[in-house]
Order: C-alpha cells, then sequence, then structure tokens
C-alpha cells in the first residue's frame, strides 16, 4: 500500500468517526426519529452526499452508533475490572457506572432518547435494544448469584426481581438526573439499592 | 345560542379530541421531534390545514396531550382515593398505578419517549416535565413522611432517597416493560419496593 493510499484511508477513517461523534450527539439530542441526514452532515463541515458516501442509510448510521458505544463500554468495563472479580465486584461496577455515567451527559441522552423510542417494534433499534436489556438483567442476575453462593447477599433477596430493580433503578435515575443534574446523585442512589442487599459494607 | 351553533361546537369539540388522541398515539410512537402534523391530520381523516385550524402548532398540540393527560391522571388518581388516604394510602396508590399503566402501553410509551426528548433543555417540553418529576418527587416524600410519623416505616428508611428511588423504579420499569412486557411485572416490582419501607405487610 502506497503513502497516498494510507492517507487516504487515514481521512476516510477520522471523517467516520467525526460523523459518529456528530450522529451520537444529534441522536441524544433529539432521538433517532427527530435526527436529520442533512443536519448531521452540516455539524461535520460536508454535504449530506458527502455523509451518505460513508453511510448509505440513517439505519446504518444508527447501528455505527450503537456499536462504537458497545466497543467503549465494553472497554470501559474491563479497565475497571469488574467483569473478572465475582458477584459483588460487579455490583461495584455498577456504581462506578453510574459515577462515571454523571460524566457523559451526552450518551445518557442517547440511550435514555434511542430506548424509548425503541418501544416501538418498527425502530430500526427495537431489537437492539430488546436484547440489550435481556443481557443487562441477566447479566445482573448471575452476578447476585454468584455473590448468593459466596453468602455475601442478605437472605430476603429475591436474585430475579432484584436483576430487574437494579436495572430500571439505573435507568429511570438517568432521565431524572438529565432533568435535574444537581439534585439527584446517581451513584449515591445505586450504592444504597446495592449496600441493603448485601451483608457487609460495600 | 341556536342549534345550528351548538352542533358546530359539539364537532369542533369532537374534532379536537380526536385529533389530541391521534397525537397522543404519533407522539408516543415516534417522539415529539419525530411526529408531523401531516401525519397526524391523515390519521385524522383531515388536511393539514385543517388541522391547523385547530392548533396552530405542534408545540401548541403537544401541550394539548399533556393537558389531557394530567386531567385524566388526576380523574383517575381522585377515584381511587389515595389523595385521602394518607402516607401509606399514597404508597398503595402507586402500586394501584403501574398496574393501571400495564393496560395503558400508548401513554406509558407516550411520557417514555416524551421525558427523555425534553431532556434537552431546547425541547418545548422540558420545563413541563422538569416540574412534572419535580411534583411526583415531593408529592412521594410528603407520602413517605407522613407514613413515617405514623409510624409505618421502618427505622432505616431515609425518606428522600427513597422518594428519587420510588420515582425512578416506576420510570425505569416502564421502559423495560415496553420492551418485555411478558417479563416485567411492573405492579409486583413497585409493590415489593414500597412493602420493603413499611413495618407491615401491605
Amino acid at each position: 500500500m502506497n503513502t497516498k493510499t494510507e492517507k487516504g484511508y487515514a481521512a476516510g477513517r477520522a471523517r467516520r468517526e467525526q460523523i459518529v461523534a456528530e450522529a451520537t450527539l444529534q441522536f441524544g439530542r433529539v432521538g433517532f426519529n427527530g435526527a436529520t441526514i442533512l443536519e448531521i452532515a452540516a455539524a461535520c463541515g460536508i454535504s449530506r452526499a458527502g455523509l451518505l458516501h460513508h453511510f448509505a442509510t440513517k439505519e446504518s448510521l444508527l447501528e455505527a452508533v450503537l456499536e462504537e458505544r458497545d466497543r467503549a463500554d465494553r472497554a470501559s468495563f474491563c479497565r475497571s475490572g469488574s467483569a473478572q472479580s465475582g458477584g459483588v465486584g460487579v455490583l461495584r461496577g455498577m456504581v462506578d457506572l453510574a459515577a462515571r455515567n454523571a460524566e457523559l451527559p451526552g450518551i445518557i441522552a442517547l440511550y435514555a432518547v434511542l430506548s424509548a423510542e425503541a418501544t416501538d417494534p418498527a425502530h430500526p433499534a427495537h431489537e437492539y435494544f430488546v436484547k440489550r436489556y435481556a443481557r443487562i438483567r441477566s447479566g445482573t442476575e448471575t452476578a447476585l448469584d454468584k455473590a448468593k453462593v459466596a453468602g455475601d447477599l442478605i437472605d430476603s433477596v429475591d436474585v430475579a426481581a432484584a436483576a430487574i430493580e437494579l436495572t430500571a433503578l439505573m435507568d429511570g435515575l438517568q432521565v431524572m438526573w438529565l432533568l435535574d443534574p444537581d439534585g439527584i446523585d446517581m451513584a449515591a442512589q445505586v450504592r444504597r439499592a446495592v449496600q441493603r442487599l448485601l451483608v457487609f459494607p460495600l
């Protein structure tokens, strides 16, 4: 591969990254339904045709945004070590995640708006969010199960119900926090909810 | 007023009600940002101009949708007697509300999508949702305070934090339930969360 081609690839990659970053902002601001290719292109300083050269449809751009977020989340979860640290480690990871989320209002808005829009079965991200919640819920349930076996949970905990409750709490807090950032401490609320399940201080 | 004019008023009122009902569906399906006056008009079997005769802007139609929902909610809450029945009565009312919500997927989708979209300060319903959450949160706090004074709460309950948690839980459950109606029992989850606060069986 010659240098000119390499430069071309690098420029193309940089442009794609810029488009995905702008689309993340727009989808989080006005939703997938409200966002337009034209406005995302304008924010990147390119034409509609220029954007469509990289992403042929708004749906393929949405897919790229969600893939990029999943990649970033996996990387962050592995760095925090939560994935390797047993049941209580994962629960501690949820508190850390709530704290990190408070630094990322744009990403939180993205998931809040898209997950609500995607409850419509006709939404292009419907299947994605059905699977995402199933995965988060069962991941939380597995962590609670491990903690229970390790003797870390108080006896009265219903693992399946607690997994749903923690997942719902994390999500509900995000919308409340976006509407009232000074009035809601997401990490403190999640910490309280996790602490209540444990036989020792978190 | 003559009979002809009365008929005209009644027809106008019926048309407005139809438009508000269709807008409720559309806003819940694709959001305020995604909905168009043209599609709402078409669903009513009228022209865009015909709709704009009743509601001059999409914003004024959104306002009418939210007012209509508030009116229906107040009526339902008064019928259930929760408003008059002291602290634990209001908490019991939250469980009943979660059960009733499971009969109203369209309305639940409406609030889920609009509240997420409205976290953007530029959204026309931003102030509405900031105030709505402040009201729900302080109403729940007042109910918990009354229950505490009456000796109905276990000692360890932090009333302010529990009010935030119950509000967030109700909301988070709604999106999860819309995505997985058979896998989530909203009323059972809210009942568990309320029961945990009380010294006696709910």
